[in-house]
């Protein structure tokens, strides 16, 4: 493979992507597999990686730079949190060194938010941020995931953010809750269905009833025979119009956001941020943004010169 | 065994208890077993039954009164939901018949709330609150558990409730989400905990913010080493105060509460509702309530005579 100047690696909890760049960081070749933090940790991290590098023929001493949960405690090597207010541009000089005879390997280090009450972490938003302020961006960051965070960030650093647990929420409900039978005939969720919207208004206006609306998606498949697509948009919508009231009492008014995301997650959030009446919603796509975040932390890590396309 | 003269069950989810009860509502034995809904469904409900029965050596033609799921669809026989507002003194007479040779048996029905978004049930509580308003009470009913529920009570009816997935959003993210190892040293949630009355607090004071301080949960204890058993009474906390922000935005404010609880649920709730500042917080005996529920509902049924104790 020609032309290859470092490669790039989001290593997270339940997937490995990687892609092999040239200076201006356009895309050689990427590699994509489900062996996130968990099965990585079996199979062994180096292994994984070599094996994605060999079917590239990526040469000897071409570097890499990673982030995600591979720079947790539970990872490959730690990478120590960077501490909020955190400046992204210093992201690259904390990267964590991983110990190999072959080639440089650095993961780029979390954030961590300290204080009682305040507590919070990143891996790997911090890499899209990094991109985003790149391109000069000011103002609040929406990352939606199974941890959604909200980031405020200005002056190219993350002032404050904060990590909602509501993809996570929403699985546990649907998977593992009493609301699971009432919902496990749907397919997918889809944000476009009048249920979400309702789920979403709902969840606005009152989330302190949300464990009562819960209960009450169940209640009403029971004696109403609420069809499982339906149930399941509510679900959703209540999850995350929740989550947007909470936002804004975490990290300010919901204005000017720059939504990251990709797939499905991305619709969901942008139809929600919709019915909030939110604007200045711009979005980003996740992927294109970590990638151009780990790429510019490479050209600084490994001092390679800056090319142009 | 002499002066049987009735049985009365609360049979449930995952429990089964049984009391062999004389004319005044004395309780002559008892029986408890880990016998709920699954275990009976697979057993089934009649051997269940009897190998309890016979144990006490009830007489044949003793007539028995239950409530709980075992009338759930998934039951027994189903007793069809009375629909709120809902006469608690009519329970008796639309109890379900079950077919049987030896005696008369009958389930109470539950209590269901219908229109949309208003979607709500309850099967076993019904039968604490007939004991509750046949001593006279009027008011709002606490009645804590994986399901919790407030319920507006006035002139002997079941005017509106309100359930809360509480208990079981506590099971799930305590053994099930990012969450679980930052608690899986705990033994018990000790509910005079400094840190279940700042969940408390932090619960109702902002309750749409429950979601991003369930995730901080895990970040203090990733960051700060905070302790096992403070991070579930934290849990519990921001869980139960929530609920309480949520009660009192869907069944009004939370005042002369009748607390039906037992073991360790009451003395969380008792907690939580004085760190809420709530007025006329009156402690019943749930066990006690059900048993008593059984009593009148099986007197009446089944027209027996009433004695004096």
């Amino acid at each position: 493979m020609d032309c290859v100047s470092h490669v790039v690696v989001d290593w997270g909890t339940s997937s490995f992507r990687l892609w092999a760049l040239n200076r201006a960081g356009g895309v050689l070749a990427e590699r994509r597999s489900a062996q996130g933090l968990l099965a990585a940790a079996s199979e062994g991290f180096e292994h994984v990686l070599d094996s994605h590098l060999a079917a590239l023929s990526v040469p000897e001493g071409v570097p890499v730079m990673m982030c995600g949960m591979v720079g947790a405690r539970a990872g490959w090597v730690e990478a120590a949190y960077m501490d909020a207010p955190a400046r992204l541009d210093r992201l690259a000089e904390q990267a964590a060194q991983v110990p190999s005879a072959r080639r440089p390997i650095r993961i780029l280090p979390g954030i961590a938010q300290r204080g009682a009450g305040e507590a919070d972490v990143m891996r790997g938003e911090e890499t899209q941020l990094l991109a985003l302020v790149g391109d000069g961006f000011e103002g609040l960051a929406c990352l939606p995931g199974t941890h959604s965070k909200w980031v405020v960030v200005a002056q190219g650093q993350v002032q404050r953010f904060a990590t909602f647990l509501t993809g996570e929420l929403f699985h546990l409900l649907r998977s593992g809750s009493v609301i699971a039978p009432a919902v496990e005939a749907a397919a997918v969720m889809n944000p476009r269905a009048p249920a979400f919207a309702r789920g979403v208004e709902d969840g606005l206006a009152a989330p302190e009833t949300l464990a009562n609306r819960l209960f009450r998606l169940r209640a009403s498949w029971l004696l109403e025979g609420t069809a499982p697509a339906d149930t399941l948009a509510r679900l959703s919508g209540l999850l995350v119009g929740s989550e947007l009231a909470g936002a804004a009492r975490q990290v300010g008014t919901l204005a000017n956001v720059a939504l990251v995301a990709s797939g499905p997650a991305a619709e969901v959030y942008e139809k929600a941020l919709a019915l909030a009446g939110v604007p200045g919603v711009v979005r980003h796509d996740a992927e294109r943004l970590v990638r151009s975040g780990l790429h510019a932390a490479a050209l600084s890590a490994f001092r390679l010169e800056r090319a142009s396309a």
